[in-house]
This record gives structure tokens, sequence and C-alpha cells, in this order.
């Protein structure tokens, strides 16, 4: 096969930024390759506005076709939360055809060695960053992301997460040398000395089971650290938000093909209605390393059935902000509302359970009686989506029936601060909006705690009555190590508090944001610094991005003979 | 507590070896501090050849009281493959007063810091090799191991391996800088500011669950990688071989509160007959991390029923030795008969399936039958074993019964190539040594392939006659996808043969030592070079050591806060 792309070209022209990478990764200070103002792209063969819509649109109501062997079948029934079919039919493949293809190609892509793959990858994500006004459509319709929130979070930070991911694969290849000269000196005796090869070895054909709320972000480091890492890459994308993944497939396959590789490498399986296709997928023996962000319940079937495989889950928890004093009450307000509001609530990482303790807190506006607090915050979210039109930015629109079932359920669990509102979304009249629901919940009665102490996934938060600081990070520490938690936020301005909230998200393994008043939100975490959940609590066995990400998607093996 | 070991002290006398140790995984060139010599031991405190059998008498018939909470009784049953009754007896404990103590230091463990884990753990190896003498003996009168053996696997590069776990755990926890300062630009606006603290977090106990033939050397990897990511560690050690564990446990305890930390980090657990404690154990909500050599039923039952920890398993293989040409016939004959003959074949890397084509290989003496080539390496055995003494001193004792019975069960398995031969120890006259049985089998029989399929653990090989070179690679790569190995070794003239042996071995992920005629053998590792086991095949999940092996131990917990 001859390679439009060649390694030196790729080298020269992706080495740099993986370079970059490689030290954002070890300073963690800021960094991103990826740029988040839409205005950013248009030019150098990027996409801009107009053209990305444009693109999104020629897509709807066509076949996708990836050329991919073993389609038997054309699926694909999107319908956009925002309320248009998208009608995209996406290959349905013959598992026993698809999988043995899709090793075809995987010793030539083992053999390219650690740095070639990840210019590779880093190609992807270049192609993928051209198209981003393209896959923001893809992700808003398909999430009911707001468009600045599909753009960016679906952009931009699903290709800084999944540069990160090549980054750590790339990173723990080369920990070991390909070569070594071993010389054991015998005293007197010649040495002993051999010649080592080490070569990392994939584990096999790597499952991405997408999710519904984020298929980029969440898709995009187990694809890459699987791809990175020389194994072949299945992407089972959630039914109802194939595009997004649709589209990396091809860009991927693309990009394999021109550099000389055989495409099967990266591969769709979508899926008909009810077929349950991840199941099966799971626990094929060449399916060795599964990605999955979803329900527990199907994350906990994963991790005790799929044995054959290297199984990373993010799955649900109950996220906690302890309020317990501040220097800057209205900050506090401001910063808390967003957070509840941003995706009308729709991320894994947005709080759930806020504990005001019930004789009130402390601030720098005098002290604020726990009802102060609860309804001030309730007037600064009402206040926050006050406008229709900003309203609807800010929310996007409920991902799917559920969460408005749960979300109209909720307002019976106790007495409701702030009542959840519909919005009419003026360019999509179908689209389901919802400003967040706070209901005050007692933390001392039974009857309350099976509310708090579940996930209530959606625009819903629990103001929880607690008895003090002492009791508010009780039952931080027991929600996180019953229910697990992707993120905990804490307010307070009293030293022993921090210091108990911050051992107790210690000693439970739980990610804390302490104080945020600002324009950064406790549910928000960037790529190359902050790690996406712990992989030490119930809530997801791994994080986003460490070494235990990757280092296990391959092996090493080592060849030695006699110098 | 006032620590009689300074954090700067041990820093000042230990960091340097750390940084040694450091260098030789990424360079993964010949090193070690720790001397093989016997003689190389007995100045400069430690232990010399007469004063470590003079402390490893004294042991004899004592109680070694750790100072252990919660030792409800004293337990140990001990008796030395070469016939003496240890009389050894060791704490046993009351799991429900012993678990909550060894929780107690960790927060101080954790919060001392990767570096400060590290130089303790390195003083833990450095008075254990101090003591490499008494070790000797308690290794060899556990395992069966002669002398030498147990001085040298059992001293020297049981330490390697354990401080090789530590250099690993060091990197793995300063991947990530304990703080960072994260400056995010906004435009025209003032950027957005984070202050981030990330702390490696212990998972919580580990448990080491220990073999009757490597204590030490198969114990010390997980016993290290775990203490110095920040957790607590409880040794189980195999009833028939606790003295060399009981001991590490005694100096691990020793250090830690010299150095101001809860010796209680590090306890026993020693067992009454038929207990089982180690299945009672691995299911504790307090056990997050396992380590365990043994038994593959045992090990798949760990895999499968501890979910609640990380567990890492070394469990049984089948190795092969492709011998399909060679450039030294002698060479080779006498490599061969060394590695079937070393500690009479009971290590988890002897080769047991030696493929060899019925039409017989080519050598640098001409054509050999395959009956020539059996019958020569049977006398190549034979020589080496030939004089008692030194027959002796490379065997060992047959570690157990069962070992024994399945030595002589082997003898109905087909035509005996070479008798096992009986010998007689003068030292120790109830020792049970024999030396290495070698059956002819055929490949192509199905009722011999139920022999060279299944383990035969101990002193016994096959020969097995194969149609051809691609006969024998195919049979390597279905015995290593179907039963595991830890150790391929090949001997081929041939470069495509060579060829079609390391792609098998990179395809099934196994360790290949080829056309070894010198005095390295392929059942010999060395760490901070060689891999033991590849973590990618049945015989074991984990590979010691690589990043993987470490990188799940600890989580890390970032707290960030406005700048």
């Amino acid at each position: 096969m001859t390679a439009e792309l060649s390694a030196h070209q790729l080298i020269a022209q992706h080495r740099p930024t993986l370079d970059q990478a490689l030290e954002a990764i070890r300073t963690r200070a800021y960094w991103s390759p990826h740029p988040e103002h839409p205005k950013a792209y248009g030019e150098n063969g990027s996409l801009g506005m107009a053209e990305g819509k444009d693109a999104f649109d020629a897509l709807l109501g066509t076949r996708l076709d990836l050329g991919q062997p073993g389609t038997d079948d054309w699926v694909g029934e999107e319908k956009s939360p925002y309320g248009i079919d998208l009608g995209v039919a996406y290959p349905h493949a013959d598992l026993d055809v698809l999988l043995p293809a899709m090793r075809a190609g995987q010793r030539a892509w083992r053999d390219a060695g650690a740095e070639i793959r990840a210019v590779v990858c880093l190609e992807i994500l270049k192609r993928i960053s051209d198209r981003t006004h393209e896959f923001a459509h893809a992700v808003m319709h398909t999430s009911g992301q707001a468009f600045m929130m599909a753009f960016q979070a679906g952009g931009p930070h699903a290709q800084d997460r999944g540069m990160e991911a090549v980054a750590y694969a790339y990173v723990e290849q080369v920990r070991t040398p390909d070569n070594a000269e071993w010389t054991k000196p015998q005293g007197k005796r010649d040495p002993l000395a051999l010649t080592k090869q080490f070569t990392p070895v994939p584990r096999g054909i790597a499952l991405v089971i997408g999710c519904n709320t984020f298929p980029t972000w969440n898709g995009y480091p187990g694809l890459f650290a699987s791809l990175a890492t020389g194994n072949a890459v299945l992407v089972k994308p959630h039914p109802r938000a194939v595009l997004p993944l649709a589209l990396t497939v091809q860009v991927a396959r693309e990009v394999l093909a021109e550099a000389g590789f055989d495409p099967n490498l990266v591969a769709l399986a979508a899926e008909r209605p009810g077929e349950g296709i991840a199941k099966t997928l799971a626990v094929r023996p060449e399916i060795r390393i599964i990605d999955y962000t979803g329900s527990t319940a199907f994350g906990d079937w994963l991790e005790a059935n799929a044995r054959q495989a290297q199984v990373y889950t993010e799955k649900a928890g109950v996220n906690t902000v302890i309020v317990e004093s501040t220097d800057d009450y209205k900050g506090m307000l401001s910063n808390l509302a967003f957070s509840l509001s941003l995706y009308s609530g729709q991320m894994c990482t947005t709080p759930q359970n806020l504990l005001i303790p019930r004789d009130g807190i402390r601030t720098d506006e005098g002290p604020k009686s726990y009802d102060e607090v609860v309804a001030d915050l309730a007037k600064s979210v009402g206040g926050l989506l006050g406008d229709d039109a900003r309203a609807n930015a800010l929310l996007g629109a409920i991902v799917n029936p559920d969460v408005k079932a749960r979300l109209e359920a909720a307002t019976g669990l106790g007495e409701v601060a702030l009542p959840s509102r519909e919005i009419s979304n003026p360019e999509f009249p179908n689209a389901v909006v919802r400003t967040p629901l706070i209901v005050k919940l007692d933390g001392a009665k039974p009857d309350d705690e099976s509310a708090y102490m579940s996930e209530c996934f959606g625009p819903v938060s629990f103001a929880v009555a607690v008895d003090s600081a002492a009791d508010a990070v009780e039952l931080l520490r027991r929600t996180i190590r019953d229910k697990g938690a992707m993120t905990v936020g804490a307010y307070t301005s009293d030293e022993e508090v921090e210091q108990a909230v911050q051992e107790a998200c210690l000693e439970e393994c739980a990610q804390l944001s302490l104080n945020l008043t600002g324009g950064v939100y406790v549910n928000q975490t960037a790529a190359f610094s902050d790690f996406h959940g712990s992989g030490g609590n119930a809530a997801a066995n791994a994080a986003l991005c460490d070494g235990a990400f990757v280092a296990n998607r391959f092996r090493v093996v080592e060849v030695r003979r006699e110098a």
C-alpha cells in the first residue's frame, strides 16, 4: 500500500504538538491546541460556522457509508432532542465478518510503533478539529446540548481529552526502550551478555460504548487510548447519539487508509432498536478492552461479566456540595446557579446534594439562615435563566423522556424551593427545555434520605439541611462511599472545616473544588490538568486521564538472545 | 512520635540508590545493588555466612512475636522439605482487631509522600539484604531450594524485584506534580486562574498471598509496590513457607516504627491448618489490592470474586521450548539440561514441553533425529546430575508430597526417555530429591495431548514430536492461548522460523528467549531488565514489573481552588 501520508510528514507535522501535550500532562498547567471560540475556525482548511452547518445539514437523511466489511443492513433512528429526525442510516455489521476484518491490520499497526501511532491519532484529531462546526451540530442534535456547549464540550474539549489520552499512551509505551544491551559481570569469567528487544503489543479489539449526553467527550479518551496503544477499536454509540461517533469513525478510517494502514482498525457498530448489541459484544472473545460511560447497572454488569476484557467504566454517582460559609456570598450563589443550570444538570459532574447547616451559614453579607440560602440560590438560578434566550443557550434540551419523567416525579420528593419552568425554544419548538428544580430535604429524615442518596440524573438538586459542618462532612463521606461521586464541591471560610472536607475527599477518593466563585465550575474539568473522576470510588473505576487509564491497554513482549 | 530515622537521613542514604534504580528501569541495562555472592556479606553490618546460619538456628522452635494487635493465638507447623520441623510459632490474628489497626497509620503514611515512602521501603530492603544469609536458610527450609539458589533467588534477586517495584511505584506517583498553577486566558477579560494540589492516595489494605516455592521473590513485588504507593500491607504466607515472609514483616515493622510511622502498616496473617484464611480475607471490604502467586484455580477464583480489590495474579501456565535447529548443539543441550534441572523444575518458568520435529533437526554436528535429540538431552541431564553433591546443589528438594506424586504418575504418560532418579542428601537424609523425568509424547496423538496441554508442575518434561517447524509454532500458539505461558524458548538457526516464533509470541503475548546456549537460562529473569510474565496470557494477569503493575494501586485526588 502506498501511503499518501508519509510517516516523516506526520511526525514533522504533529511531533511538536505531541511534545507540548507531554509537557502539559507533566506540569498540568493550562494548555490546549484546540481553539474554543467558534470564530477561530474557517481558515487553513477548517470549516467555518456556515460551512459547518451546511455540512451537517447535508448529512441529514443520508446513508453514511463507512465502507466497512460485513455490512448486512442499514440502521438509525436518531431523533434530536430539539425535535428533528436526523434520518441518517449507518452500517449494521455482521460481527463474524467485521471482527476478523478488524484484526487483519493489527500487525502492521503494532509494528508501526508508538510514535507513528501517536501522530496518526493526532492527524485524526486534527481533521476532527477542522470539522468542529459540523461536529457541534451533530453533538447538539444528539445530546440536546445547546449549540455553544456542544461546540466547546463536543469539539475542542473532547479533542483535548482525546489528545491527552494519546499523550499518556505514548509516554507509557516508550518508558521501556525498544532495545537494551544487558551485560552482567561474572568476576574473572566473561560477562553474560544479552540483547533484548521490547515491543508494545495490543490486547486485541477495544470496544467503546458511547453515551447519549457526551458522545465525543466521553468517547474519545478510550478510543484514542486504545488506538494509540496498538489496538483496533470498535465504536458502539448510544442509539440516540450515533452521528458524532460515526463521523469520528469516518475520519479515523480515512486517515488510517491515507497513512497506509488498514481502515478497518476503527469501525462502527450501530444497532437496531432494542438489539442490545453492547451486551453481545462485551463478552465476545475478540473484545479485550471496554470503555463505557453510562448507567451503574450496566457498568457493574460489564465489570462482572466481561471477564476477558480490561473494563474502564464511568457510571453514576451522587455529587455533593457542602455550603458551610463563604467570603463571597454573591459569587458562590452565581457560581452554583450556573453549575446547576448548565445543560439542565445532565452532566455526570453536576452537583445534586447541597448540604447546608440547618442553623444557617456565615457569609460576607452576615449570617444567612438555611431558608435564606436556599431562597437566594433559587433567586440566583431564576435570575440567570430569567431571559429565555439566555436560558435556552445555557440549558439546552432535555435529552430524553426518562429525564423529563424523573424531573416531574422529583417535585413530589419534598418542599419545592425552586419549581422547574418550561421554556420555549423559538428555533426548535419541539425541544423540551426545563429550568432546574430545587427541592428542600432534611438530612436527618430517613424518608428524605432515600431521595438524596440516589442519583436523580437531570435538572434536580436537593438542598439538604444538616445539623452541622461535621454532620455535612460525615454525610459527604457516606455518600461517596455508598454511591460514588464524580465531583465534590465545598464552600467554607473555616480552615478546620476545609481540612475536614479535604481529608474526607482524600480518604474516600473524590475530586474536590473549593470555594469556586468565579468562571470555573465544579462540573467542568480541563484536559491536561484536571482529572475527571478519581477511579477510586463507586462512580467510576478509571480517571481521565492517568497512567492507569493506558498502562494495561497493551503489554510489552520481550525477545532476548545472546549478544 | 520521635523518629529514630529522620526523613533527611533516609533520603541521604537511599536517594542515590533510588535514582540508579530509576535509571535501570529506563535503560533496562544490567544493574543490581544486592551482591549475589555469599562471601560479599559479613561486613558493614550484614550477617556473614556463619552468623546467618546461627541467626536462623536461633529462630527454630521459638515464638516470633511481631507485636501485632489482635493476636489471639499462635500458629505454625512448617516442616522443611529437607526434613526438619521449624517449630516457629507466628501470631494468629483476630481480623476484626488487626484490620482496623492497620488503617490507623495510613493517613500519616499517605501524607509522607512518595519519596519518603520509597526511601523507607529501601531501608526495609537494606536491612533484609543485611540478613540475606539468615533469609537464605529460611527460604531453603520452606521452599526446598538448594542453599545457593535460596540464597540468590530468595535474597538479592528477590530484593532486586522488591526495589524494582519501589522504583516503578515512585516514578508513577511523581508523574503528576504535587501542585500546579493553571491560568486560562479569557481574551480581554482577566484569565481564569486555579491552584491545584494533587495527592496520591492509597486504595486501602493490600493483601499479599505468598507461595510455597518463592516466598520472597514472588512476594516482594506486590508487597513493596503496595507499600510504596501508600497502602497498608497484610502478608498471608503459604502455610508451608511462613518464615521468610514473617521475617520480612518483622523488618518492615521495625523500620516503619523507627521512621516514625505506625508499624501496623505491615502485618502478618498466619493461619491454622485448613483455615483457608486467604478466601476470607480476599473478600473483606478493607482489602482493596491482592497480589497472588499460586494455582490457576484459586487465582481465577480471586479474579472472579474479590471484586472490591485490584487483583494481580500469577497462576500456572505451560511453558514451551521449540527445538528446530541450532548452530551450537552442545550449548543447547547443556543450557536445556540446566533449565530442566534447576530446583527440580519447580519454577513457574521451567520449560515443560520441548517441541521437536519428528524428522529431526539440523545442528552444527549434522542432522539429529528426534530420538537422538531426546537421548542426547537425557544424557546431558544425566551428566549434569551425575555427581550427587552437584545434583543436590542444583535440584534442591521436592517441595511437597503433591509434586512427588505428580512425578511418579507422570512415568505412565508415555515412553520414558529419562527416568527420574532418587538422590540421597547426606546432610538432610529425609529430603526428597529427584532428578527430572523426560517423557516422549506425540503431538499428533489426542491421548498425549491431554498430558502435554496440562501443567505438570515439578521435574517433568515432555519431548513432544511434531510434524514440522510450522506445526511447532502452531502448537506453541495454541498452548499459550489455551494454557498461558510464563516463558517461551526457541532454538533455531532458520531466520523464517525465528520470525514465525517471534510473531507467535508477539501475537499471543509471551516472553521469548532465543537460542540460549550459555549461562543465561529461559527460566531466569533479571529485575530492572527482564519482564517476568507478560500479563497478556492466561498464566498471569500482571507482569513484574511495569507501569500497569503499580499505576492502579493508588489514585490521585485533586483539590482545586481559585488562585
